[in-house]
């Protein structure tokens, strides 16, 4: 597949290995140690800079690199590769001290305290000239050097919430730009309710204490842009001033301020990945009887999704990480092998040693505060020479997934606004995708700003679709039309791209192609599913958090409820629609019946998994080899041996053995195999 | 008995059965359409306009009353009657812009934002000029309008905490007022404590971080003031302009900010109801499982003793409510009964149709979003229905009830200020109360400021009177002297009128009418009941939260504790008091303890309950109907069928069938019959 | 052992028995009436004035001693004596209205609100101006009155975490005095981390949003040492007028703020105990079943040791306190019993009778609001005859400890700053000398500012130890090299005084003395002792919390983990250093692993209980008379009798009965017995 445009910069033709490194946090003067330390571990790349405005700039206007001349140097007698990242996410003293205003303003009106990271308006006119200045800077400095490969723009960026009165004011220009009709406006989003009605447009109200959600949902949106432009802004600064071939990628995350792991509510992932060359990824993870690889695989497919297909860096994952992260012995070279079987050309550990200070000194680097050899740079060794030896083999896999789970930020938003039980919009994709992941079904993710074709892909799952407008439901249900299998979930269709429910039968433009209305929906007490239709446990057989009274239109009854109350109601259907079929799931389901339910899709799409019979806790993931093999990497997430027949014949790469189909492939507990097969 | 007043206006002469509309959220003109479905449904009466504010004043003394007008029109043609709701709880855009003041200003300094409705400062100059402003044109309006039978005015007020300077000083002016000794203030509140004594009237601080409940509570006091004299200022300007005839009322609530369903502490709803011609309440309650049906009957008897007997209008209820609320089939036409039951004279619900916009957009009306016939709306046809036939019937029944229970508003602020083990007053009340409910013996409610006379009790019970005066306490204790049966709590008497714990054996003024005394508490851990006095199950034979070790002076043990340190201790005594008698209750009872000591003193007291046998969840309840017969609601509370033996001879109204006294009356799972007697 | 510093006035030389009392508070004219009702009950000694500064000072400069000239004249008549309270910690209304400024800004920003105590800037030049006043003027008043022995400075006095402006420019001072070099200090704080680096004085940032431990560590000493001035500050003016013999003391306090009884996080007591003549402590505790008296030990152990051995006052202790504390008979002549037996002087109740307004409303003195006798009054006169009886026999008593336990406010602060699994420090302190409480192995408390000499102890346990100096660890481990045994915890070296992780194997500075080292660590789940090395049932034979990997080089392993991803780290191991021994504890043990653990290092140390095989519920404490003989508390903190046999022949004091060496002494519930050996 095409990548969203073309990459300005190369790929990295191998597999790079990499840590952060700051030479500014380090106890002593050890930089050439720890690049000859790295350097023995299979480290190829390191990422300086992000976060040390403060010493690269120790007064405004002055600068100082001293550190970053050492890192150059000692990583490039050592062939160590160099990602710098511009240091714009922290601020330094001097500028909160010269610049109140540089800190964000909150929805409570309270501004951001100097201290953490992340706390800045990132609409700040003196914030953005001072990070101009020292990016300008940074980056002419160091662009000749030839370790320099790339550069990271940022870091994890977000809006951090900026409410403050320039923000308002701008937003208020912004929708004013958007709907030249004010009537218009008040319509759509229905101000008249408690009188929240705009007449002139010197009226517009902050929207800090808005209880509207079309209002709510249209700034999270204005936020999400201003990252976007940030991130754009940025790039053209950096490219004007960067050397040819140098790429530019940011490091994007997925878990932020408590929501559930998964679609990133605070940016609009595809749109900012535009600026980019390459994508990158922040993949932080559970670990010892927690670990089970889905966050990774997720994260991965995501950040391969963002610019349709390219593969990606992982910028940042944990090497000890938390205290109860240690990992056990084993877990970091599964977990480095998940990176590269989604499609990842980089893995890097945040960071090479634990800070000695200040708030993450509990959060671990591949090394502790001693600097010394230890468990994990023991395990990374060997990682580390794998990655060298089989890296330009492993360089440049290319997927190419039949399945997708379709997200929507505005979806996102707008679900959020109005949580069923509690439950926000990433506890209704994770349950889906999670699904597919555990039966070995890979899948790609696709957003309304996604470039790819719809039609590439056999099944579609759409969990919760709540704000869409006409036209992005009609392209999903006509992708369904010309023959595609699409899987809509309860909630979706209901209200339009302003969050306004529909004036219209639920569920709204779904409601014809897939057959089905409702008009009465609750949260699900005492409800089962009746007759047990996905042959589950029975403590699984039982809707949760939501769940819609369907009447079929044309479609089929897949499922009903079983409660006295509410003896007739359909709880999913299918619906023949043109050449393909939409089924609507209107409930929650267990984590059990979401299994079921998406294997019984899959199966009628005629997907089938890599590797038949086998699931999670052996998962099996891949794609093509740039020397047209395919390769698969099979993932023991379990503490017990476990055992694969092996589908086909090919050689086994990790300790070159041959591998013969139908043969019993042992895999020790977390253990590793990556099949080229021929 | 005669009304608190003589009413301005009459109450209607049959069953009114309502929505609140809003032809303003209405996403397309069918406002006409929704008249002819209310017809078909028997909707007598709709309410409009409150909370309109920002349509019906677009701009500062610029007014559009197309809403109000096609309402109006398309009612009158469909023979609906209007109430029309003054807008002023929720503010327009251009007055919080022109004038930020009008935003409430709360205990912690910070002035609330724009959006919510509820957030100004009721007493504010600026906000009260706009509020006379739209309510006299709102009414010059449509006063004349043939369709327009009375008013509402504001919604569910409230001083919403205002605390900001203006009414800090205010406060301080009405005490200084109230208490031209400063030393006697000084005294009364004990404000020596931790130097807080105010030795000239200019150093009387703000009463947000007051750490005196006796300041507090004064300040709560005026709070609930301001409620009245708000309300007082509205009535007296509505008034003024609105066709003779047309009522006034108010919808009160009693669930609000997060206390315990009961007694409201923000509103002192004896006088606020003074200024209207007809109190009117909110009753939103729980649903499916969870129905009981104990929310509508203590809504109802609160709102009725408001004004001394005086029917009363239910202005909002729920129809489908909540997600979770959804009702189950009969749910709504057993409590639109209810209501009747307990001397409504109109069941309205909030509201017609779900708004599609905003924080209610899941607080479903008779109708969802899509406008159309539902499975509520079939409900509400056979309700309308049945109202339509029977309204002129049941309309102006008259309850005579023998048992009251006495509550404060000065003695709820002032327990709540001290909670036992977290309870809040309302916890005490309830299980007092409900098990009335739950036996099927009717109740008023009495407060300081009910014009009742306390002779037409036999039994009145007083839960936690823990702040009265002298003179308060010895107006209940003349009650008993005189021939009734009074039950006091642990907790009462405690203190005076100004919060400050009597200088006295406890329980104070109480002590010698109830020939009891105590000097030790505790929060009961381990301990029972001995020999199980009340004969309930071994788990229920318990206090919770509060126990006082009472020593009888004149008194009879009723109960003592069983604990090893605390062996001698009463914990229910009995004494003769003049003609009558006086129980006090020194601990909190578990519900069915509750029941079991509520059910004693009803016998002694000679008050039986309509039908000997019947109790939750068959709820019997009724009155004296204007033709002189006895009405009996007979209520299912329950998912299983039920039958009760009629105890008299007549019709039951519903179905038109002939009662004969003694037969079995069978009630299908949630259902009702409504018995006129012979 | 010497006091810390000459006493400049005497321990009063019997043991006082007292009340707080409050004349301003008292709801009649009864001064005489409590002072003879005191005087009936023993009470020698009431302390007034202190929270009274509105009374006394009714406007700026304009004093009224009525109250206090009333309350010395009405003791005097019965020879009780009076400590007097400087008013300072509570503000009066006019001086809050006056200077604005004089309430605290906290680390949010936000000026406190008047009402509460404790709620003033300590630092504030308007504050310390007034506060002078008054106490020179209380002073001067009330110096020559023959009643008063003796003063206490403020009350619980803290820093209320003072972080306004003023305070942090002044923090930034002392920070720029103590640290010429700033780049020193960044290097040592490592604020190069995420920017937070101070190029200039003058950007030196607010410590308010920091997320620097090492910077917020600096800060919370900087306002212990606040609390330091203001004490010293309040000494030297009170002892400049008061007449000479008169004593100065504060009544410190444990538990505060939410953190776990224990180490005082926010003063510095073996500092803020210098400027006093004799230390005072409040000692509040649960009651009823939860009653084991280790608060009243540990409070003791800790402020006898502030002054290195000297004995203490008991300024404030419950007498029915909370209405869940309501005290069981016998449980308050038990608790002040165990007072003395810790070295007490006094006790003291907080206090005479309950206020009858405000906050304090349910904690209840020795009457409640009646004034009248009850239950605990009449317990206190058999306490008040043994006193007065007994008090100059026991006064006077000296401890001669051979097991100390190390704390550190340093390690306290940096500790808590990384709470491992939310547990803090005072969370490991506890369980380590609860041990010791339970086996009747007394211990006192040394800190890095204790003036005793370590020598003097068999045994020292260093709890966590976790910010620490290399010279503070290096007097520890030379300790143990001459002879003594060292019990070291995990986490214990962690990082050097500024809280900045040592860059070295750990456990740092220990690990050469304790033979071992570790790079891991993780959050135990699933892991237990391997072989159960202690015998302790099956459930407690776990870490909590926190284990280290433990590798040793020259110690022996004690225990190991059982784990199978880590089977070979040791849990806990012990070294031979020069003539004495250092054991390390490499994980949070369970409460019954702990008493385990450091029985086996008090038999290893060669300590000898004083009563073999006693232990809790049956505690026995004591120490030497004044006329030479041993003393013995035996006191039983069970509801059941109990029985110990007598280990030395003696006189049973409270009865007066010979005690044979070998004989059955019986212990009522909650019973003492006091035995002076031969």
């Amino acid at each position: 597949m095409a990548a969203a445009g073309p990459a300005r910069a190369q790929m990295p033709d191998t597999i790079l290995y990499g840590v952060a490194y700051y030479d500014e946090y380090t106890p002593v003067d050890r930089v050439d140690d720890d690049a000859r330390m790295m350097k023995a571990a299979g480290i190829s790349v390191v990422r300086i800079a992000e976060s040390t405005w403060g010493t690269l700039e120790p007064q405004p206007g002055v600068f100082d690199f001293r550190h970053v001349d050492r890192m150059l140097a000692a990583m490039h007698r050592q062939s160590i590769k160099v990602i710098v990242g511009t240091p714009t996410y922290a601020v330094p003293t001097w500028l909160a001290r010269q610049h109140p205003n540089v800190l964000v303003v909150r929805p409570d009106g309270i501004r951001a305290q100097y201290g953490p990271r992340q706390n800045m308006d990132i609409t700040d006119p003196d914030y953005r000239a001072a990070a101009e200045r020292v990016i300008v800077a940074l980056v002419n400095h160091v662009k000749d050097h030839p370790a320099v490969i790339g550069y990271q723009l940022d870091n994890e960026t977000k809006a951090y919430n900026t409410s403050g009165p320039a923000v308002q004011a701008a937003f208020a220009r912004a929708i004013r730009l958007k709907w030249p009709d004010l009537n218009a406006l008040n319509k759509a989003w229905g101000l008249d309710y408690w009188s929240n009605r705009i007449n002139r447009w010197e009226d517009f109200p902050s929207t800090n204490g808005s209880i509207n959600a079309s209002m709510s949902g249209a700034f999270a949106a204005y936020q999400r842009s201003l990252v976007t432009d940030f991130l754009t802004w940025q790039a053209q600064l950096v490219r004007a001033h960067a050397r040819p071939g140098q790429f530019l990628t940011q490091n994007f995350d997925l878990g932020w301020r408590g929501h559930s792991y998964g679609i990133q509510p605070e940016v609009d992932h595809w749109k900012a990945a535009r600026p980019l060359d390459i994508a990158g990824i922040d993949i932080y993870h559970p670990s010892q009887d927690k670990l089970t690889g889905v966050e990774i695989a997720f994260g991965g497919d995501v950040t391969r999704s963002m610019r349709n297909g390219q593969n990606y860096l992982v910028l940042e994952t944990q090497a000890q990480g938390f205290p109860h992260w240690t990992p056990y012995p084993g877990q970091l070279r599964l977990q480095a092998f998940s990176h590269l079987a989604s499609g990842a050309q980089m893995v890097e550990y945040w960071h090479w040693a634990t800070t000695a200070n200040a708030i993450e000194t509990y959060w671990r680097g591949l090394l502790s505060q001693d600097y010394k050899p230890n468990a994990a740079y023991a395990e990374a060794k060997g990682i580390g020479a794998d990655f060298a030896r089989l890296g330009p083999k492993l360089a440049g896999m290319t997927k190419r997934n039949r399945v997708a789970v379709y997200v929507s930020n505005a979806a996102q938003t707008a679900f959020d606004a109005f949580k069923p039980d509690g439950a926000d919009y990433n506890q209704v994709v994770r349950p889906f995708y999670d699904a597919l992941y555990r039966m070995n079904v890979e899948a790609d993710i696709l957003s309304p700003d996604s470039t790819a074709s719809l039609d590439d892909y056999k099944l579609i799952l759409v969990p919760a679709l709540y704000a869409a407008s006409d036209a992005e439901i009609a392209r999903l249900n006509d992708y369904a039309r010309r023959g595609g299998h699409l899987l809509y979930t309860f909630k979706s269709g209901f209200s339009d791209e302003n969050t306004k429910v529909r004036y219209a039968t639920q569920p709204g433009a779904i409601a014809e192609a897939a057959g089905v209305t409702y008009q009465e929906f609750t949260i699900p007490v005492g409800v089962k599913l009746a007759d047990n239709p996905f042959e589950v446990a029975d403590v699984d057989n039982a809707p949760r958090w939501w769940m819609e009274m369907l009447k079929p239109t044309t479609a089929q009854v897949v499922a009903r409820y079983k409660h006295p109350s509410w003896p007739a109601a359909a709880a999913m259907t299918r619906n023949n629609w043109g050449k393909g079929e939409v089924s609507y799931v209107g409930f929650m389901p267990s984590d059990a019946l979401a299994e079921k339910i998406v294997a019984a899709e899959v199966a009628r799409a005629g997907v089938m998994p890599s590797v038949p019979g086998a699931r999670f806790p052996v998962i099996v993931r891949g794609g093509r080899l740039t020397n047209g093999h395919m390769v698969r990497y099979v993932l023991n997430y379990s503490s017990n041996p476990q055992t694969m027949t092996a589908p086909r014949a090919g050689i086994e790469l990790l300790h070159g053995q041959k591998v013969v189909s139908g043969a019993s492939l042992n895999l020790a507990p977390w253990g590793v195999a990556v099949i080229e097969e021929e």
